[in-house]
Parts: C-alpha cells; structure tokens; sequence
C-alpha cells in the first residue's frame, strides 16, 4: 500500500469521528481501534502459523502438513465454532506410494436464520520453498523487514486465513454481535490442486446448504489499489516421461550408444510453445472465448502500472506492450508453463549422468470456454505426434495430474456490493474490478456443484510473490484486510436484509458477456 | 566374474601345487592364501570407506570429503610410507562463494635403486547419491547381496584403491620384500574433473622424477573378461544459462506475458543433438581423428557381448547394431549427453512455477585430436546463433565448467606386458586390450606432464554401475583384484630388469595407428 491510500484513510478516519457517528460507526471505531491495538497479537499468531513447513507437494513434509491442519482446527474451535474434520483419505504418489492426505476442516460459528451465512474458504498448506532457492530470510521463521512479514505463506494463504479469524475474535473480544453466520471450509492440498474437494461437497450438501455468500482469499491484488476478482483461470498440469532405461547411467561409459531419454525430453518440450509465447499445440485455442468490443471495453479503466509491474516480477520485459494486451494474456488467455525435469540432475556442480527415466512438468492456464478432457486429448496427441517423428525406441507416458477449470463470478451479487462498500471504509478507495490468471479450483467448483455465490476478496499486495522466493505480507496489508473482513461483516448484514426483498436485475451481464 | 573364469582360476591354482614350485611360485601362492583368508577383513575396510559420503559436487558435503581424504592418509601411514597432505586452495562456486578444496595425497613406500617404481593413482570422492534417486540399498552403508558389494564409491573408486593398499598389506603381513618401490597420489575431486591437479604435478616434479610406471584402476572391465586399458575420452562440460528475471514467478499470476527462460532453455538443449546421436553443432567434429583400416581391425577380436551389455545397461535399443560402431561410438567418436536444468523445478509434484535463473547442464566427450578450447569456441557460437535467432530478451550465458583432454598410451609399455601375465595367473585368461568412454584426466596429464607410462588396470566389473544407482563390485573382483595387484607388482619387477637393458621396438606402433 502506497503512502497516498495510507493518508486517505488517516483522513477517513479524522473525519469520521467528528460526524457524531450513529452506532454502526461507533463499532467500526471500536473495531478499527481494537485490530490497531492488537496488531502485534495478530503478527505473532502469523509467525506461529509460518513456522510450520506445510508444504502439501512434499510427501517427506506430509505429518507437519496434517499438525497444521490440526492447529488451524484448533484455533477455530476456540472462537467457538463446532469444528469437524473430515477424513481426506490417501494420495497416490507418482512412484506408487500411498499416504494419507491430510484432513480438511468444516467449521460453523452462528446459525441465526435472520442473519446472511457466509462460508470462507482458505487453505493452510504452502508452495516448497528452500532457504538455497534464493530466500534472503528462512522462509519458515517469519521476518519483518521494513514493514513487510516475510515466510512461506504469508500471503498465500495463511495471513488471509488469519485475518478471517481475527477479524472474529474482535466480534467477540468486544463483546459485540457477530452481524452474519460463519462457515469455515479450509484445505491442505490447495497447491496440490485441491483433490478430493469435489466429493468433500458432494458429500456435505447439508452443510453447505444454508450458505449464502462464499468468499476466497487466495490471491492478491493488481495494483497498490484494493481489488475484487471475479474470474480465475483454470490449470492443466501435465507430467511427459521419457524412460530410455532402468537406471542412470555414467555418460563416460555410454554416451554415444544410448537413445538418451534427455534429447527426447527437450524436444518434447521444445514443441510446446513458440518465442512470442503462443501455444504449438494444434486446436489449443478453439474454445477460448471470443473477444467482443464490450469485453476489451472492460480492460481500459483498470489501474494496472506496466512499469510497476515489470519492477514487481523483476522482468526486464513483457510479450506485450499495451495495458489491455497484459491484462487479456494474464486473465483471459491460456499460457503454457514449462516448470522443470524431474529425475535428471538439477543439483548445483556437474554430474556425468546420463538419467534414464525423466518426467518433464508443464501446465497450461485454462479459460472459458476450454474444457479439460479435450486439452488433455490434443496435448496428447501433439506429444504422442512429435515423438513419433523422434523415431526413438525410449517410452513416452504423457498423463494428466491436476485439472482443474476456469471461474467466472457475478459482479452483482449483493457480496460484491458489500466488499466495495468495506473497501471505501477501510482503504478510501473504489477497488478495480479483476481477474486472475491463478487457479483457486473451489471457485469454481462451489459455482458448480453448490450453486452458491462466490467471490474473491484479496487482501495481499501485488508485490507478495506467491510462489515465489521472498513471499511476503506487509504488515500493513495484514492489519488494513482484518478491519476489512470486519467492515464486510457488517456490509453484508445490512446489503443481505435490503436485497432479500429487490432482487438485481443487471445480475446476468458480465457472465453472459464473457462466457461461462 | 562367470562360473568359467572361476573354474579355470580353481584349476590353475590345483595344477601350480604339484609342479614344484620354486620360490617365485611359492610366494605367489602364499601372497594369494593370505588374501582369500582376510577377505571378510578387506570387505570390512571397504564398509568403513563407504561409509563416508564424500561427495565432490555437493559443497555441504565438503567436510566429509576432506575426512575421506584424512582417513586415507592415516591409512597409507601405517603401510609405514611417508605421507604428505598438499593444500589445494580453494575452490570458488557457481553463486561467487568460496569453499576449500580436499587435499591432495602423495606418499612414498621404499626408494631400492634396483626396483621399478610405481606411482598409483586412486580418488576417494564420489558421485552423488541419494536413496531416492532408486538405490535398493543405503548408498551409504554397504550392503553384500548375492556376492555383490552394494555402496557409492565401491568400484569408482574406493574399492579399487583399498585393493592396492591390501595387496602392499599381504606383503608386509607375510614379511616379504615388497618387489617394487611404490608411490602414491590420491586426490578428493575427480569427480568434478581434478582441478588444479595440473598445477600439483608441475609443482611436485621431484617427487615424480625417479617414478617408472604409472596405474590407474578407476575404471572396469569391457565384458567378465579382465582387460587393460589403453585410452581414455576427455571431456567438455558446459553450462547454459538463461536469465528472464531476479525471481521465480507464479505460473497463474504472470503465465502469459513473460519471456519464460525454460522455454529459452529446452530450445537451446534440443538443437545439441539429434535422434541418431549426431552432434549438431557445426565443425565439431572437425579434428576427429580419422578411422583407419588398420585401428578398425583392432575392435574385430575384441570379447563383448552386446546382448549381456544391453541387460547390464538396462537399455532396450543401443544407437548402432554392429559390435564394431558400438565400441567406436563409446570410445573413438565425440557424444554429448544433457545431464540436466539447475534452477528448474526438479521434486516429486506439481509446482507451479516459471522459473527465473536455469542452468542447463551438458558435456561431450572429448576423443583425439579434438582441442578443449576449439570445442568451446564451437558450443558457444553454436548456442549463441540459436539464441539470437530465439529472438528473446532474457540473458544467455555459456560457460566451460570442466575441459579434461582424451588420453592414449602405448601398449607396449613394459607394464602392459606384466598386467597381462599378472591377469593370466589370477583369472587364466589374456585381458582384452581396450579403451575407456569415461574419463581420467590424470592419464592425459601425467603423460603430458611428467612422460611418464601410464597404465590403466581396472579390477572393476562391465555391470557395476559407476555413477549410476546401485554402484557395487562383486566381492570376487574386489578380492581376486587385490591379488592381481600383488602379482603384478612381482611380474613388474622381474620385467623391468629384462628391460633395462632391451628396449621394445613395437613400442610406439599402437600411438601411430590411433593418434595422439
């Protein structure tokens, strides 16, 4: 956040207390004033939280994974919600080990038929992360470095997962009515691509069925301005293994004779996407959804700083040079990712190995209107097509390993209204209207199988590098988005009372406009 | 080792009893008793090596590499030689940091005028190895199956080393002369192609002027049939590196509008080599020593079974079908291997990363009369064309990270000659005069260096898997290759005084065939 929004809300502030507030702005000051007070509570529960390496692709870090779970399940029990966690059951690795997945958590707080219900959903596991990947701090003991909490997990997702919660305990710290029901689902297989999910719903009609409003908090947001997301891409991560043998072999003694598994591989790869970013594979785009002139319209008024960005992902340049084309290529696009090679030497120094069995890994974003199963079958094809031509005796295995499908919310739904209403208390500021070229899959899925409205409240900054080395949450950001879930709160309480009686008629439109 | 060698062993060793052995023979067999009764003993010390993870790549092994180092050191004091540990500087890494090299060993048993002496090489560092990678066993803890000694480092190159100082061990125990003098030089980063090895030779000329004869058995047989070893490929390993950013990128948030350095990267890799093996960059293979109808004539009688090399390679398919174009491909002709990409994502999982920095990894095989820095020159404009015609703005670095020249010796040498003898009486047959895939910088270098003859005389099985998972030597080779080493050393030095005086006309015949 930029010292411009931060003079708006001290502004805010000033000029709020001399209004003679009514009530509900004389809880909002006390709310504010608590979180404000409370803030160094607040880090330090988040430095608890990042300690533990919950790194849900890491089968080695599986028991932490699950005592994280645990912990979180704990911590929303003593809000006073009756919490359940439901056994996941195992996963089967790709060697073919089983082991078991940890538990996700159902939790609910309130059931006051009069109120709104609203069910968050969050995840507690993380990305890997190594201190030799390039982290300037260990990335699981969190560090403040001029404003900034940085950890595995700061942003994605445990600062956001922590923020619902302290938002609740300030309800109730104060002893001040909870203004809507609460629902808690929280995973630990999000960056795994959330397997199982889809029958924990299927399995847990009742529990969902009361549920008004879902909200996520998974992502960030585009700019130094608060955000609303309303759609998100899909992702179609495959793994293509090249097995030239049984085991590695010493490059001395066999390199010249053997049909190395590695020359396959980097053909393979290399027939995927070309120099302009544009995806090889024949009949990739055929479903994407046209671009319409009201749809390109839509891209114009965002705040989105190419230059800021650029300094953000630390990339000297973009594929493209408009604003429209950035935005459209992030959100609207699919991309095809080569994320590396699993079973050659990646090690620092220089190993004379000739590896016999390697998996190449990429994904391609999903968007509307790509389905799944015919991505998965033209990838196929196209890999199964370029080795033919390789005319290499070594066994090419392609398969499938997350699928997971694009979202497109309603920019209508009352939730939407409530947030901007939050946004302007806490920030000062109108938030863009955005998209994401991340994956959160139970968007869709709750869209899908509950029927449920969805949005996406992102309380990071743009800067937090998810994924990444150095993720971070600034303080600031931490604080500003639990007075921001408090304010929504109240928002939606009064929104939900309104609009239970007219519904919106503008409703349908950005959907229809953009595809389902 | 077949059930035949064994048996011809067996009958050789029935049939020398009764014939009257003179004191020559008498000691043979003695030196040969003594052995078989200490083989648990010897197995023992080869445990305690292997113990060690003495990894030269890996710079957080580096302590246990120099207590390798120490340990044997202490080991060839107490053969009663005099050891000297040489500082070997420091070693700076890919990232800029510093780290100390092991040190190099040198040690002197007996200075008789009379005898022959004889200089062992022997590195104790290994290639890197992790349970996960597929080993049946703890690479780390030697495991005996089915008479195989299992562990990292068995046959490359601690067990071969440990054979050399048992074999000087039987001598002493038994108080026999020991028939030679006997030098040693044992260094802790062949693995990572001997720096700085050059400079000790150069700087330690006294202590190599009075050594006749030189021995390597850091290599294997070709096929069960013992041979000797009469050249080496060099080899030319590089690293590639492409740069998009300063930091790893969410494949969701950025996927899309970013010069990805792993599609830079499979490009560049892929136009190394194609689908039949042919190195694809222009005049590599330039300065290749011609094939001559001569040198062909001397692959024909060569013992190798291509069916039994493709079991102990686990391979299906060689590159060429004929016993002649596989030995020539192996040993005589350039190949390039891709190891591997630093930087990618290389774990079990699904990571959804674009990666920033990667380092692709790949080395030819250097043969005569290719020329390290012409080569260089070669690979560097080659992947420089490539990438300007890539047309990206990412950063592409190309570095040569070892360039170790190919090796040929005269078999002619009177040593061969010994070997040879020395192999008949152990094992009953005449070794296959062979050459090497791999390399050994040490035999170019002393040859280049010092003039001296150098041989290399492998005890190490065709199935025993250096660098690869699963590395072992067969409690048989380890303990009948102790034998050959005493054998030889009595063998050597009957030779050496017939030769004093009678030089060898032959003796450059096979380095005028072949090349230097």
């Amino acid at each position: 956040m930029g010292a411009d929004v931060r003079s708006q809300i001290l502004f805010l502030q000033i000029i709020m207390l001399p209004l003679g507030a009514n009530a509900s702005e004389k809880l909002v000051e006390d709310l504010f004033l608590y979180i404000d007070a409370h803030q160094d509570d607040f880090v330090q529960s988040l430095k608890d939280w990042l300690a533990v390496p919950s790194d849900s692709s890491d089968p080695q870090l599986r028991e932490e994974l699950i005592r994280m779970v645990h912990m979180t399940a704990e911590r929303i029990r003593n809000l006073g919600a009756t919490v359940q966690l439901v056994d996941m059951g195992f996963e089967t690795l790709h060697g073919g080990q089983r082991i078991q997945f940890p538990p996700a958590i159902l939790a609910e707080l309130g059931n006051d038929t009069n109120k709104a219900t609203v069910c968050f959903y969050g995840h507690v596991d993380v990305q890997p992360a190594k201190k030799e990947d390039g982290w300037k701090t260990d990335p699981y003991t969190m560090t403040e470095v001029n404003g900034n909490l940085y950890g595995r997990g700061a942003t994605d997702n445990k600062g956001p997962v922590l923020a619902w919660i302290h938002a609740i305990d300030t309800f109730i710290a104060l002893k001040k009515d909870i203004p809507v029901n609460l629902k808690f689902i929280i995973e630990g297989v999000e960056e795994t691509g959330s397997p199982g999910l889809e029958e924990l719903l299927k399995g847990h009609e009742q529990f969902f069925s009361d549920v008004d409003y879902v909200v996520i908090s998974d992502n960030v947001w585009l700019s130094r301005k608060p955000a609303l997301t309303y759609g998100t891409r899909g992702n179609a991560y495959f793994f293509v293994e090249v097995e030239s043998g049984k085991k590695d072999l010493h490059s001395g003694t066999f390199g010249g004779i053997i049909h190395e598994s590695m020359r396959d591989m980097v053909n393979l790869l290399a027939s995927l996407v070309d120099t302009s970013g544009h995806i090889l594979i024949p009949g990739i785009y055929d479903d994407v959804a046209p671009l319409t002139e009201e749809e390109h319209k839509l891209y114009e008024n965002i705040d989105f700083d190419m230059e800021e960005h650029k300094n953000n992902t630390e990339v000297n340049t973009f594929l493209y040079k408009s604003k429209e084309e950035i935005l459209q290529h992030m959100w609207r696009y699919p991309s095809l990712s080569i994320h590396g090679i699993e079973g050659a030497f990646a090690g620092i120094g220089t190993k004379t190995v000739i590896p016999s069995k390697v998996i190449g890994k990429f994904s391609i974003r999903q968007v509307p209107n790509m389905q799944i199963p015919k991505v998965e079958m033209l990838v196929k094809k196209h890999l199964e097509d370029v080795f033919a031509k390789l005319n290499s005796p070594n066994k090419l295995t392609v398969s499938l390993e997350i699928g997971a499908k694009p979202w497109m919310a309603n920019v209508n739904d009352p939730q939407y209204e409530a947030a901007k209403i939050a946004i302007r208390k806490v920030f000062g500021v109108t938030p863009d209207m955005i998209r994401d070229g991340s994956t959160i899959p139970l968007a869709r899925t709750f869209q899908d199988l509950t029927k449920k409205k969805v949005m996406m409240l992102p309380i990071g900054g743009a800067d937090d590098g998810e994924h990444s080395q150095n993720e971070k949450i600034s303080r600031s950001n931490y604080i500003q988005g639990t007075k921001l879930f408090a304010s929504f709160f109240l928002e939606l309480s009064k929104l939900h009372e309104d609009l239970q009686t007219k519904p919106n008629p503008k409703k349908e439109k950005i959907s229809q406009l953009i595809g389902s």
